[in-house]
């Protein structure tokens, strides 16, 4: 009964599907075919604006090429203390932005709070001895397995243009942070300059996809994909993944299913033990060490949180997670006092 | 009828199976599953030698991230001066390896000869000035579709390691070289430090990757690969591919085939005509513009070959090129004066 | 009257008398000369331990270098929020150390305390996910005019050691902070690896030095120092300016002067303006904007001091700052409410 | 009798003088004070174009800051084989550069040319997969001693801009170069966009220059100098070094002595042994192993030079070389078969 991560899930059959549609053909290699040009019209469709999309292996492959984009190697990019680019990433901001800084803002829940922003910066300088700010990375759904709502989204984006930040937002979960709010994709990234679209969480195989909606931000993306080793010669079939899961739906119909099964144990879990509101397929529980050892005595198995505190315990459910795994674990949330 | 590139080939029937094995489950992320686990001991064994090996997306990413690992950002690379490290890889040395750069050496037909590198090497000075040698990358088969023997590999690297350099082959086509010399995988690598082994070229999808041999040069390469955005989640879905080819041995029995189809074109093609001779699934040929614009008339693509001069046409047969297209332009080439 | 920086100091005699006795000879270029070996004799005799000295023209190149050769492009240096890395170095551990990142800790005064960087690597994990602390860095005194004692360094450095981490001490102002302590040089970097030893703020001109303690951290500072264009060919005038300083006394003579500078003020200043303790040559006093406004209009000049809050202010005394101006500034101090 | 290197020679006493007066005064910080502001007036004056000027210690810092300007990541940076940037600046492009690359072109005498140029870039594509040509350096003097007059500068120059290159000088001995030619110095320079303006080789002591006339180019310098730890706090003493030399003449005068000694050691050589032309400073002689040791033997010093072969020696006369040592040289000159 395995909660450690939904990047451990199943690949969605509508990629598998679309992967032998495209495989046999003899394409022109690097982009030059068919799927990667229809995924730019999908995707500009689906978010209501015309952009480039490029195709990349990894969530942080697509953080750190977008953000390499918007900052020159001696900017900053303000991010929250927990976010993914901070302590998932192994620096990769500083390697593809050749030696960009992140500017790290606490605030609650995962949550980046206009107040917290304005604070950070009223302590910077604006001079050639100190890195400055040249773009924004917001995480919707966030790692606390909050959301921002699309005029949150929005807000933040104005705060960060009215400073000539650029505004980028980290959407490995973004499915779970649309379908939470029953938006619209394309108000859930209105104001906001290149989008690092999630797609391996929500049933994709391995392409994730960096969106550029900010056309001056495309300009340098192409060879900097290309020289970061990123730029397969087989695009298609990187192409093809990502279409299997917009055009059927299963981009959406998966985090709808993962976000009610963390949903429902979030309702069995204690309200003093919920670390953070259930808002995506993520549940953060305050567990004692004996209580984390009797669960995975009895074979459940998830992430302590170090961030959150010693007591801290992460629950991740996973688009195709066992409806039986689900209950067992609401089993024992109910149980805990 | 398509001469560009091998990389616009179809997929191999055995790589979508093995996808379709691993696709569904639930395994543990960041290559901590039993796909991964097998691809090592499949290719320790195929190379006869204990492996570490790294799936990566392209053959750029997998030249770059093997000789950032083999020099420090100070070092340099000794290449070919065609190779596609310095020719078609937009500088991804410079990047991965933080400003390591290339000591480009010249050589008949794509191929590095010990007395050219010798005295590469008398023109430099071993000082802090200066950027010293610290590896030595082949490419077999070669750019030019030559290849290097068995022995001739072991040469150049007991050269490069008497001189301390660590030694690393660019396989992109290494199949294609070893069906050339009815070689043994082993012998083809024998005294190598590690390998781009390629497999999208011959009849792979999305997945290249890096083989250590030397295992002091497996320390740095998970933080360098996962900092670079190019260690997937789901890496069983990339294993898997590369355990498709490997396992069925579809590897070696597309390559046989493309070079099968190049030796046609070869023979046909009057002798003063060839360029290089035809050891791969590679032909270059002198034509003239005139002779060139006929052909792409007639609808055969290809690419012109800068480094040969403006008379030189590259063509290349895929795994999957449809007979008939090699034998209209047999016809062609043989009806040349 | 300006107290805005020891910076805008004037460069002692000593310094120059140092220089014009270099000046004319004919001497081996990059370091082979005379003076850059009594250099490294003179530091090693001072500091009680053999150390390599690398001449640098400014604090920024001093740390940078020194960082860089203690931590791979993905590790991590653990620093107080407010380190001159931090705020005043243009990101440029991320240059010259390829990505690396500050992993910044809070601490009150400007000072590190193990209860908080142990809550801080408390938070982290160790994998390939995350940068790694693989150095520690300190600044004696601090940027907040503070100092650490001897015995302070010690455990700072000791705890260091015993997590994996490398030590570095920021010595921009080693000497003020020696002075305060009445403390022989080579106790206050007892267990330090390497060291950012200052001498501009402290009479020197265009001349600091990295200082290398640990061995293994040398080996690779004379290549990353001239491929930075920080190796001078004509290295005698480097060494010459700190050989003046240090053999003359003159680094220490300054230091206590504007210490006492300091001091004076400190004790003008009402307490419950005082923001740190005053134990080197700079003042932090909460002073109302229209205070400073008004000693401004008096001629006095200083730096606002963001990270102390929108009512701080910063008097930084030199070594050749007029006593008059320290008379005018302190009774304006003692007049304050 | 040390025929090394222009580096290894003495301080010009209006250096000394310049900074003696400098020295005393408390001035603004980071190029906030008068000399500061007067060595760009003296510069802009002296080469007939509004410029920017940025100090720096080193002839490796200036070229590769410079360039680093001029040319992204991916870009390259077209330059003669045997110049500086190559072969002895520790690949301080790459660093600067982050990756940068330089293209390598041959040329007779240490001078490029444009018939080579035109063919080297003739066999480079305009894509994404290759590193595209964005800057082309000279050097003048160039590293074999020979010059470019003011009509080839403008020639090659035009060439670059043509073909959308920036277009740098490496300018180490460019006096020497200007007293060839008896040219004006904004004759020298007329058409290109940055220079690195030689002084330590010419009489100066640790202060180099990166002279900027493209405005556009000036914008990330000071970020990039500062961020690179090339940013002195006491900036007027890097001023004011450069000042002493170009005010007193000094700077012209020493290079007219040097070449003169380099003159007067070319007529006493057989005109078989030279190597190159002398018009510079520094004389390259064919000289057999043993004929290279007799002169070791009587007390001379000079540099073996590998890119000429290994039969060839570099013989670099001083602006303070003893006139005896020459007179001495000479004799030896004369008597050579």
């Amino acid at each position: 009964m395995d909660f450690l991560s939904d990047n451990a899930a199943g690949v969605h059959p509508a990629v598998l599907a679309a992967l032998a549609q495209a495989a046999p053909a003899c394409a022109d290699a690097y982009d030059a075919d068919p799927w990667s040009r229809r995924l730019e019209a999908i995707v500009s469709d689906l978010f209501g604006r015309p952009a480039r999309v490029f195709p990349v292996p990894t969530g942080t492959a697509a953080n750190a090429l977008a953000l390499a984009a918007c900052v020159p190697p001696w900017g900053g990019v303000v991010a929250h203390t927990h976010a993914h680019v901070e302590r998932d990433e192994a620096g990769a901001l500083g390697f593809f932005g050749h030696g960009a800084s992140l500017l790290l803002v606490p605030g609650a829940h995962g949550k980046l709070a206009i107040p917290e922003l304005d604070a950070a910066l009223a302590r910077r300088r604006a001079d050639v001895h100190q890195v400055q700010p040249a773009a924004l990375t917001l995480t919707n759904a966030t790692e606390a397995g909050t959301t921002y709502a699309p005029d949150e989204v929005r807000a933040l984006a104005r705060w960060g243009h009215a400073r000539g930040l650029r505004v980028h937002l980290d959407g490995a979960r973004l499915a779970n942070a649309i379908v939470h709010h029953g938006a619209r994709p394309a108000d859930m990234v209105a104001e906001v300059d290149l989008l690092s679209l999630g797609c391996v969480k929500t049933g994709g195989m391995t392409a994730e996809a960096v969106v550029v909606f900010a056309p001056d931000l495309a300009a340098t993306l192409p060879v900097r994909r290309k020289r970061a080793g990123l730029m397969p010669s087989k695009g298609r079939l990187m192409a093809a993944q990502i279409l299997g899961l917009l055009e059927s739906g299963a981009w959406l119909e998966t985090a709808r299913r993962a976000n009610a099964g963390a949903q429902a144990l979030a309702d069995a879990l204690p309200a003093k033990r919920r670390l953070h509101p259930v808002e995506a397929n993520m549940v953060f529980a305050h567990l004692e060490a004996h209580e984390k050892a009797a669960l995975r005595a009895a074979g459940f198995r998830f992430h302590d949180w170090e961030v959150d505190g010693p007591a801290a315990a992460r629950f991740v459910v996973r688009w195709d997670q066992e409806d039986s795994a689900i209950e067992a674990l609401a089993r024992r949330f109910r149980a805990l006092p």
